[in-house]
């Protein structure tokens, strides 16, 4: 079965290529950014059989390519995707560019600049990402989809063009473990989930270990996310556990990062408010909870020592006018656009050692 | 047909009631804004009968209740609603919640405060929209699906709780004539589209005419649009038509309002900026020479002397970090509020009389 896909996949690589005078290069012979190691399937954001003992969603959510992005570079006028997804799901709360489709920036005034989003089919697509350019040399970097297992990529050129790996000249790397929102639901497309356009606008590389529902600091896991180098670790995971598993959990997987990076800042980031408890007093009550026990937590650690041990209050992150979800839990681009006007300065600030202290 | 899928549907009325003590009530029992006219199927935009010489997308289009709102009063502490709706088709660049879903806010502070989404199922659902609310009267508004047809559709509460229609005060009645962006395309839920945002924001009736693909400023629709009254009229049509169409048609189209109107402002909005065209010269190019006619034909109606006849430029409505939307097209929640930025003070200037003589 797998066999005979992969046959009909390169079938309509070539019958696509040569129909419109397109040539395809196996994204695999590309740059690949986002990754916690480079063990694995290519396209998984952790090597799952390294961790076995993680809990099955996890593993499952860890062959999605959320924040994993493909850099290249090119003179083609023309740019298309061919790629193959696993699932094919759909969410309700999400749209399919965003859950299975691609992303594709190119550098302009030493900028990222969106150029076109790959609008998914059912399992194979093909599409043209972004035609009629001007020439010259592109640098461009393609997100990957957030909610779907990628089994294989290939992009496409004009026929006479290159289309060579890009290094990227990152200032370091920056891990994000957390939820679905960390994960990227519900950005409008993949380029849009908080961590990516981070990295963007920071110059780092950025590994998305959001895992929708399931980011609960089971030691399993923590043992995984240590093992990622990073020069900042953020904790974006405070919308998942139960507020006692929070009390349970948030030491132990902070001192689990802390012991094999004693010197590396860690940044808890609290919940953002449950726009879905603006009248439900309950679903409310849970993310007070979560938040106010993830801030005693911090305020332990701190108080015993621990040093480089950051926290941003929740309140703030998704504005004030309970507009910024898509479903009452889940930020839209509005939402995630003002979790940034939040996190961005505090990280820079962190970054370069100019963190206010308390 | 028809018939047994009403039996079915009210089979799921009385089973999802009876089984959580919840009771419906038929929508149509309750209050309904933004229709453009009272005659016509319950929930269709406008009544296609009257104007049958429409094109057949305007009028396909005219179905589905984009903008559309159920007004009511409750005590309930719970909120569900069960609707039926015709196509259940996907959209690869918006959420099934806007799409097919329902989008409630509730009052508060003089304020309509995002209460909870419809997620909906396939063409039948049952959804509870909000629970576990404090004791009192709510007044409630629930945005109807921006791009399927609503078929049926009942609000529940729990029993013993009553569920009434609301009379809502609006400070006067806004048409808005446009594309898919003005439909809805690709807001996360119903109740953020553009129009909705600004009927909330402004505390007037929105009646939203935004036909996707399809505004194209035609002499039937014109006439069509002139039969609505309105305290404002705006044509956020450029995206649709080609840049000779809106040579050929604006005037006409203007007209055809102002013969009716003679002393209701009209204010004409250019497209966004194409996202797609950051590096695709030809879409740049069009929305260019769309913008440009849709200017020229501005300031000819104005200089033969046309009054209370505005126009706001495309440039600045989408920001200028090339992000506000979803597929290059279509704004996503970032792109519309930032839209907004641009036109509810223009808006509010102009229902004031105070908006400034160029």
């Amino acid at each position: 079965m797998k066999i005979s896909l992969t046959i009909v996949f390169l079938f309509f690589v070539y019958y696509a290529g040569s129909a419109q005078d397109v040539q395809y290069t196996d994204a695999k012979a590309l740059t690949l950014y986002g990754r916690s190691a480079v063990s694995g399937p290519h396209f998984h954001r952790v090597d799952t059989a390294r961790y076995n003992d993680m809990p099955k969603h996890v593993k499952v959510l860890a062959t999605y390519p959320a924040g994993l992005a493909i850099a290249f570079k090119t003179d083609s006028k023309e740019i298309y995707g061919r790629w193959r997804i696993k699932h094919g799901r759909s969410y309700k709360n999400m749209t399919m560019i965003a859950s299975r489709g691609l992303d594709l920036y190119i550098k302009r005034d030493g900028q990222w600049v969106f150029a076109g989003a790959g609008v998914p089919g059912d399992t194979v697509t093909t599409h043209k990402i972004v035609g009629n350019m001007a020439d010259g040399k592109k640098e461009c970097l393609l997100f990957l989809p957030t909610y779907d297992e990628l089994l294989e990529l290939a992009v496409g050129v004009e026929k006479g063009s290159y289309v060579r790996p890009l290094t990227i000249e990152w200032k370091g790397k920056i891990v994000i473990y957390g939820s679905s929102i960390t994960q990227g639901a519900s950005a409008s497309r993949p380029g849009m989930a908080y961590p990516a356009q981070l990295s963007r606008r920071l110059g780092y590389e950025i590994v998305n270990l959001g895992f929708s529902g399931s980011g609960k600091m089971e030691e399993s896991v923590g043992r995984m996310v240590a093992d990622a180098g990073a020069d900042l670790f953020i904790l974006d995971c405070a919308a998942n556990p139960s507020p006692q598993e929070i009390l349970d959990r948030t030491e132990n997987f902070v001192k689990q990062i802390r012991v094999k990076h004693p010197g590396v800042p860690i940044l808890m980031i609290e919940s953002v408010v449950r726009e879905g408890g603006n009248f439900d007093q309950k679903i409310q009550k849970r993310v007070w909870d979560q938040n106010n026990n993830f801030r005693r937590m911090h305020a332990k650690l701190v108080q015993e020592g621990m040093e480089k041990l950051y926290l941003i209050n929740g309140d703030d992150l998704l504005g004030h006018d309970h507009e910024g979800t898509v479903d009452g839990t889940h930020p839209n681009d509005l939402g995630f656009d003002r979790m940034l006007q939040v996190i961005e300065p505090k990280v820079r600030a962190i970054l370069t050692g100019n963190y206010p202290t308390e």
